[in-house]
């Protein structure tokens, strides 16, 4: 009897049915958003993690020692005994995720690449590279496309890399993209309140940012500038066609631990409702991978939501909240929005898309 | 021996040549802002407190003990033993300056004015009235020619209503103010970041701002959004003509004490350079008053300033310091601004009032 | 072929097996404690929610509309659309969980066990009663023995009172407990730094605690003073002999949202080494309930733990965590001990009682 | 008529009647102490400062340069200029205040002592030294009878070190050495709650503070349990006779700006009730110099008072306020103390050790 229980029960979590689990090594691993990759993947269905690497002082110690776990809850158990290995391949696993500093990052993730390693990076250094997919997999996932025009220029035999995009993006892109597909953005105005982990341990000073707000975040007005237009561009056979909106930000870190809330100005090409830009939103589908949320992008009423404590966990982190969807007097709609900037916005991105790179049959 | 001498030191701080101090009351005198008066007015050559009235609860009780002194340090001790009066009319003194509640301040200070007195209100219900000046002394003084009109409308003998604006109106009206003179203002984008004292106290509930952005402050955004033009308006026969600019404004509470931060873009309708810009900033004047700044808007070209908890307190509070100012990518320009909210959007703002109606002959 | 596949599923988790689930009516719905119950009791395998009962201007209303939800995540779903009754019997449902404030928990408690209602309670009002069990179940489940005493007492047919305690004494009791077994305690200073949200909403003004210690809770050190005596001491027939210890105890509300961290000095009545406190610690035994943690108490060694952010989720809440546990210079040793004290401290504790009491068969 | 006059101006503020002021050079004049030094020195009476020093990074650059400034205001107008000079006699001065780190503290400290300088230091090295001063002016102004000594035991000719205590301490030991001095105390137990800026900058990281209480200040405790003892001890020929008190200490660090909060419970050898315990207290003589507060313990008997952010700034941040004392449990009294870290306890601390070597004729 137990055989076909056990098919009843798998047909329940179709993830159980793989034997095989994929073999992770993450770069990186003993800072805050490898420490994020270690939780995410504890009991992930299609990978675990078999390889530790980071920086020297690491190297050698049990990951459970060369690493000053900050986040809640203990070190996973699967990785407390992973001795920490240099960042350099060949390391033991099938892909790599990465979340080096950037100074290291571009030479190091491509001697992964071209060891044959599917590089997921979370590092900003290769992201608007023409030949590397920026991805939030739910938005342009046919962007992978590029990884065949990638490994000719970089003579890449069997490895590659694909991003993920700035944590702040992440924030605010997904309802763009619903509205982009939709109606088209034309502009769009971003002030960030984004919150201290996005800088790393030990990052930012609570002398900077205890009863202060800080107004400045070395790189990042520039970095989420760019990115939406590559993100919500057009794959075509010479490449991504870049959305033509500008987007304007102003970016402040503000006194909290985790979520990234942004507010949000745009005008759109075409004309659209109040009711019919609240439901592209909505109805911007999700996928059915395993680190997918229930809702993608997630829209309330409330007046007072979202708000970053209460939301940021919304779809286990992975899920897009927006709120104060308004006509706008000088932009077509205002609106915020909010995600949780060390998963949707970092490590869960990652993971979300080596989970698409198996479903795409790329990794 | 003493004559010379007093001649020579009255010399080196001149108000205090002014024999007679004109005796204030102070309406909603145990709340944040009437707290702050008091303290504001504890050495104030011009002023001595001689009247503090509250609600029903404190009538009757010494100012020490009807009042849960919320600010550091103590309560001024030319105020502790003043006894708490109902807040209705007469009270002994020659002008009276109001924190009321919107919800009794339209009745209440309209029979203060009735009665006789000058009314330097810090409540919102008077401020977008036609014949009400809404006052920021350094830039639209002139408006006070409105308390003619006001007296006839209304059929006031002697007194009259003063407002100074939203605190979170006071942190950008000053650069753009600036901007408006020089260049002609379009329209302008704002996003604050405002801090808890700006609702009083008990107001924001710790477990609403701790580890936590608050997206929503109750009827802030509205008045955010028309303030600016009033201000920035023309004094005319016919009553202020209101500058003809669009605001946009969300507003958010972040978790700092004291000091609004804006974020603002702003389209002008004359091209400027960038000096051009900080220079028009930089050079607007500063008035000759008891509480006015050395500097009035300070300019910071360094990158991570203002900060909130660092330059709030810049000129005791009252300058407005701008930093950050860039082209921007869709509107002209881009800069962030920041006020001590309690002390230039409140009490201090309603005490430079009362220093300028005393200059202009108006108590 | 759904039956043998139920069968072995359910082998899976046992308490599946139960067809009956007990019906829970909460007292006090709306507040933080009552919305902690809410979430506790989602998928709670025994129990239900069945009636939740508030104020008046709650009454009438779906729960998700009378309830200001401020606990991450959202309404649980089975919950939302329970139209909101009066405090008082009948209430549709088999047990009572009372989160009611001191000022009217003493007479709706007792009406609810006299109409036949085991009540679950968190209020203070009857934890000192004599014939009143006041309970950690991994401490005292034998003082459940005062049911029946209580019933003669009070004319109670059916229903009774079991009461859980104060949230900071919840903290430091297990260890003490631990210790007191092996070696007896014979006093002990203690020292708390407590969370705001153990003050509910709006609760704890922000004013008064950002960037700031507030060394005052209102009726706390007396409480935390004399309940871990009661929890401590030994059952018999003439109810309950206090454990004979002096505690002394000193409160502090500090910047964080959940978790009350205590420092404690403790002197024994026999002669402990280091090695022995942390293994009576350590060794204490949780129970097999549904929310019994797998550890009850965690001893750590690492210098900077436990923190409170860090650990408070230890167990699901509700696992104690001590730590710095060292020989003092004037008492035997010193430690800090930290506990959810919204979880662990209250609602989670609520529940370990009411599933204690299933165990025992008391309801 | 200028001369007359002047007398009479000068009666009123009696330091302008010192024509020299001595010149203080500053080691290690960036950091955090370093900068309150460059602040409480802007407008002092009896000093100037003209030579201000740190590592090498800084060394060649304007002080406005070499500075990160992290205090509110700016930085003060005349060190703006000062060029930034080694961390190496001869520096042009009469006298200089130390803020080193303890690892470079104790070679440099001696050397500027040996080139003849006096070293008002606020390092942690030489506080424990046999013949080093550890001083709060008003409780222990006679330990400046070690100087001799010390310049025997070390030859120094001409130059000395004074050292001041461990900002925690600083917090505790005026109210203890009030009791000591009355009553003898026999022990006491101190819990800290210790602010960030205690740790210089960048110091405590903010993922490490924000919604959080940090357990562990490194080496923090010792240093609290040891030095209140020879503080409060006696001076005799043959050296510092520590008093005869156990000191236990647990520290914490929490989520505040400024300010160090003690919890102390306190054993007398006298009985003492509370009235001349408070008494005590209350009537310990401040002294008459320049940055001496009005008061130096204040004790309040307000329940919810001192809070660290409204009373931490008493008396310039010189005053010390007590509060919540009563009758314990198990020692005879316990109390609540605090005191600003950085004023009080670090650069206030120094510049008031110095102005005593002024009225002593020891500089």
């Amino acid at each position: 009897m137990v055989k076909p229980l056990l098919l009843v029960y798998c047909a329940l979590d179709p993830s159980l049915r793989m034997s095989k689990k994929y073999r992770v090594g993450i770069l990186g691993a003993t800072g805050t958003v490898g420490q994020r990759f270690a939780q995410l993947l504890e009991d992930h269905p299609q990978f675990e993690i078999t390889a530790m690497a980071a920086s020297d002082r690491s190297v050698g110690k049990p990951y459970s020692e060369a690493c000053a776990w900050k986040l809640p809850g203990k070190i996973p158990t699967n990785v407390r005994d992973i001795v920490v290995q240099p960042i350099e391949p060949p390391l033991d696993c099938d892909v790599v995720f990465s979340s080096l500093p950037g100074s290291v990052a571009r030479e190091t993730e491509e001697a992964f690449a071209r060891a044959g390693y599917p590089v997921i990076s979370n590092s900003s250094v290769y992201r608007m590279d023409e030949d590397v997919p920026l991805l939030i997999p739910e938005i342009n996932a046919d962007h992978l496309g590029l990884i065949e025009k990638q490994r000719q220029n970089r003579g890449f035999a069997k490895g590659f890399i694909v991003t993920n995009p700035n944590c702040a993006v992440v924030s605010f892109a997904p309802p763009l993209a619903a509205l982009h597909r939709k109606f088209g953005v034309e502009s769009a105005i971003v002030t960030t309140l984004q919150a201290i982990s996005g800088a790393g341990y030990p990052g930012v000073a609570s002398l900077d940012i205890t009863d202060n707000v800080f107004p400045y975040i070395a790189g990042e007005e520039p970095k989420v500038e760019i990115e939406a237009q590559k993100i919500l561009g057009i794959f075509t056979e010479n490449g991504i066609e870049k959305a033509d909106f500008a987007v304007s930000a102003q970016c402040f870190r503000v006194n909290v631990v985790d979520g990234h809330m942004v507010s949000v100005r745009v005008n759109l090409k075409n004309t659209a409702t109040l009711e019919e830009v609240v439901d592209a939103m909505k109805t911007f589908p999700t996928l059915g991978l395993h680190s997918s949320p229930a809702t993608f992008i997630e829209v309330t009423d409330e007046p007072s939501r979202p708000q970053t404590r209460l939301d940021r966990d919304n779809g286990n982190g992975m899920t897009i909240t927006v709120g104060r969807v308004f006509p706008d007097n000088i932009f077509d709609y205002r609106f915020i929005s909010l995600s949780h900037n060390t998963v949707r916005g970092a490590a869960g991105c990652a993971v979300l898309n080596a989970e698409l790179l198996i479903a795409k049959n790329l990794i």
